[in-house]
């Protein structure tokens, strides 16, 4: 993974989109800091911890700065958790922000955005700077502190970048 | 609901049976307290709190006085809450303890044994005691301290009933 | 301590009570299942676990049937839990049950009641049954499914020894 | 509060210190960011909240570059928490970092650095910046999330004012 970061980042393959009318992609959303939170429905690591994490994310930063989004990165059990089940699953845990369904390799291996980001497994949690270069990947938990403040840099970066003012 | 109480609990009707070798019945189960835990798969309420609490019990009570058993009653959502997908789950979050798939109606309402035992929804707890009783059903959380008493109360009984000695 | 148990319960040598207009006692309390909650106000595993969860107990049964009460066991740090410190820190902390302080030695060891039950640190939890009989002794944490259970049976030993009905 | 922040923070006026060996000052720790954690040993959202989150953000970032204190403003029950109880709460919750006890102010009020910090109660959180500045003054709770962007913002900003590279 490591040859990824400060480079840029890898383009999401996406089959399906949940709670977004309009596809969402790295270039669309450049100038902003992002947040991918990869999971699979049935990994309770995500249920338990990814998930909340990033809907906290969500509510701890604005929306101009910090854009939230899940990753649908099925590799195992794809018969349990097909785009159906997702929507079911996205219904009942009240989650709002944007999913993309990562597509298939079409071979049962792990899915293409999944694999052309290096990922291990789930959840992994992925950050993304103003000028879409990946700058963290973390797979497993990681402490809420941490977090904000490697959020909270990019942002600083950003504005430093742009030449605005640096007080939030 | 009320109705039921102290009245012999009805049949379950299982379509098919996992982490068990033997279908389970009421019958099969006399002379135990049986503590029945009813879920679907996508319910938060039911991974967050009914089932960690089975398994607690199952792990506090000796398994010839109490037996622990889960019921996929699904009543929304079925396209995404398959056998097929219980299996994942059930492998993914580690539930040891036999469930059974509630018999589906045919025509898409709730499935057969939570219309018999005049369930609201998941999560949903019943404990039967050892002549076959429906004695408690609770719809959404109930403390470990009462569920604990409760179920307490009917393994001494049933001790009483056979003559043993009350000491655990 | 194990030579407690079943034998009846030593006094309690109580220097001052807090949260009661009454001292209490074993006899005056005869009949009632005693929950007893040893700590020390400076012990994290007492606020944090021991103390909620004799709350807990207070919340779950009936005062007919369950009395707790909390009594404070100092031995250590003697100088900075006196009970003018006890007194502010039941009132921070919103503790309603009443509280014994236990009488101390005089010679800066454990104190007398401390001594009596054997007791090896804090928290410690005694039950003690209708009777005034100590039947259950745990030092450190017991799980709330286990106690509930404890206490039940006590309770429904009452019953059945005063000929009441079995049914709450 | 708020005419307080972006000037600089009044001194500590710190009747006797714990966990260090020299008296901590703004001024000997000019260049880094301080989390002063204003408390008080027998409030509950200080124990469960406050202190816990201080003791986080000593592990999540860097001694060189953020110092996490303690101030012991006590307001109340003046009599229950003297500096002797106070050490040994820090021996029993195991409180590693430095820790101040605020000057009484000689009448049973607010000790004094409170007052000059127009401190509401406890807990409360202060973040000075690296030139001696007040930058976030919260009483209550505050998320990690929202601490963490704090507490970044703030090191980054030191960074660029010495000249330093942007990269942790």
């Amino acid at each position: 993974m490591k040859q990824h970061l400060h480079s840029l980042a890898p383009t999401w393959e996406v089959a399906q989109w949940f709670n977004t009318e309009q596809p969402l992609s790295l270039e669309s959303l450049r100038g902003k800091v992002i947040v991918v939170e990869a999971f699979q429905m049935l990994c309770p690591g995500c249920v338990l911890h990814g998930l909340p994490q990033a809907a906290r994310v969500r509510q701890a930063f604005s929306p101009v700065q910090v854009e939230v989004l899940g990753l649908h990165t099925v590799f195992e059990h794809h018969e349990a958790m097909t785009p159906t089940s997702l929507q079911a699953f996205l219904h009942e845990y009240r989650i709002g922000f944007p999913v993309g369904v990562d597509q298939p390799d079409g071979r049962g291996g792990p899915p293409r955005t999944m694999q052309a980001y290096g990922m291990r497994g789930t959840p992994t949690l992925l950050i993304i700077d103003g000028h879409g270069r990946l700058r963290h990947h973390h797979f497993g938990q990681i402490a809420d502190l941490s977090l904000g403040a490697e959020i909270a840099e990019l942002i600083l970066e950003s504005k430093s970048f742009s030449g605005q003012d640096v007080s939030p």
